[in-house]
């Protein structure tokens, strides 16, 4: 079996490996539920503080695999089964507890673009390449994906996007607002992890409650009191009397996730 | 009579002229009549796959025919019906059930612009004008075409457009979000028309479901199972069926809107 | 004492000063209700016609005065009182029933990046630096807040900026979208006043009226009757009338704001 979803563990960083590696690590249904299971993992896990997803190789990933379509996804109500999975994986990431950055070599097409758009952040090589081609097959993309796409690149790049179905560079897809940071093919590795240290050195509640806060902000129900209150119970931890007192003392603060 | 809009058709595409060319195309309310007409009949053709937008001559549209306000404008009540006409219009260019591109030439001003706000793709020449000068006569633009413009151009933009009232060129419409591409003025209908040939090469179902399903998301109500068992819907069309035969067989899949 | 915030008067243009020059104009408990007190003065003010917000001397403003944090910002109960004070002068700023400019030179972080997040036009300097550093010390951003970068910036630079928590220069924020203007160090007042003569010379009642419906479309509450009227209510204003009147007499209109 050379298709699989693997969550490696480096102190506070996790990498998540997204690998099929003879098809330009195209998503398998096994790997769409392998990649749920390591998200939730690693959601899990208290004394992680950044996840990196990537793919096996020089490519990040090059969609759904087509070539089960005709046996899995063959119909209406395969697509609805085949969606459920899919979906749950696209959760899985969006709703990870931790930061999340994808870092993106080669091709980062269809199933690997919705991927990469549910990440917090995106950072690819000069020569990767981007697009979402299901008019190319006749097929409909979910609107949890669509609401993804409009909330990172507005109404008129995702109508672009989604009515011309082209592949595109990486300076067309950062200036519709889709990535972080284009540097070097070689040197992506080192950028994305170097942002994962860093991140994994500011205070990890404030962290996760700020994603939380950012992505509930997309649902139109009022903020509750509840809501509101979270935010004041960070003034409570541990950590935040840390931060002052660094702060105050003019030193790095020491954060314990407490 | 030289003011009127006109619908011409050429295979799966058709173009929309927006003729006023003594006034540079403002918008009198019989091109506001004429323009609605044209898109509902656009809408209603299952032919059609994408729709070009385009004034007469040199220029896109200058705005609105100001020269009729003081008879048919004149104060709130005349306002009122003049904005029903108006706003018709602009609602059967949004939810045209085809992609549209809005082939911009020359002056894109006021109802130009607001025009081409709910076209789907917007290509430009580099001496194109944009601008929503209302704050020089004292009108208020309406809520729903302050909505497109804050879908694609943000908070930030859409209060600098409406505030200023500044007209301004190609390169700054396209940093505030508006443009999806600039090309020479020589070049626009080449470039409008080769994105509307590719467009109509694509799935046309696909292309109708997520321009329907994009717009469909700007509405704050929940996505109901009736939506989303839309999407469902096109993995039972032949072009599906097609689609993922012909990707099969490495060859460009032939769709008939089915 | 050498902290507080000023309003200073010059024909239909008002400038509020932010002053603590002694540590970079931070914001303290003081100062943030006197920008209350100022922004409401300066809204009740039927003569005015545009504000500009700007810092005492080279800096507009380097966040929340932490020093007082371990007295007067010491735990969630504290936190929650404080944040009533920040957040009655933030909204302040965002409600100003006139159009607003941040004047920003040097230093724009933290709570100087929230004040002008909530400015309608940003303008600065070729070496100002921006960012919310919350997650250095552990504490949580309000979600009114989040919700003026999201709608400024989008998903993606909101979460960058809060789970990176980086201080970075101006163009990084005109590529993030915070940005309307960057020019020369020395340029940036003369910038900021000239954009706020020429808002000033526009129909005042249209610039607030453009406004207050930018910033209510946030708000996914159905658009009213009365909301739609509101507009329609300035087609009876003088203020119309001299504009159409001026328009076809080929000359600049003289606005009263009546």
């Amino acid at each position: 079996m050379s298709d699989g979803v693997t969550l490696e563990k480096d102190g506070a960083i996790a990498t998540v490996i997204l690998s099929n590696p003879k098809r330009l690590n195209a998503m398998t249904p096994k790997m769409w539920q392998e990649l749920k299971s390591c998200m939730d993992q690693a959601s899990s896990d208290d004394d992680i503080r950044c996840v990196v997803l990537r793919g096996d190789g020089q490519n990040f990933v090059s969609g759904a695999d087509i070539s089960v379509f005709d046996r899995e996804r063959a119909d209406g109500a395969q697509a609805r089964e085949y969606g459920e999975r899919t979906h749950a994986a696209i959760a899985s990431v969006r709703g990870c507890r931790h930061p999340t950055i994808a870092l993106i070599e080669g091709v980062c097409v269809g199933g690997g673009m919705e991927i990469a758009s549910v990440c917090d952040i995106r950072v690819c090589g000069e020569s990767s390449r981007f697009g979402i081609t299901s008019n190319r097959l006749g097929l409909a993309y979910g609107h949890e994906e669509l609401h993804d796409l409009i909330a990172i690149c507005g109404r008129a790049f995702t109508l672009e996007i989604m009515l011309e179905g082209r592949v595109f560079g990486a300076e067309e897809a950062a200036a519709k607002g889709f990535l972080h940071r284009i540097v070097a093919d070689t040197e992506v590795a080192d950028e994305a992890f170097e942002r994962a240290r860093h991140i994994a050195s500011r205070a990890p509640l404030a962290n996760r409650w700020h994603k939380a806060a950012i992505l509930r902000l997309e649902n139109p129900a009022p903020i509750s009191q509840d809501d509101a209150d979270s935010g004041f119970d960070l003034f409570d931890s541990e950590d935040y009397r840390e931060g002052v007192r660094a702060f105050m003392e003019k030193r790095t603060a020491e954060f314990n996730g407490r």
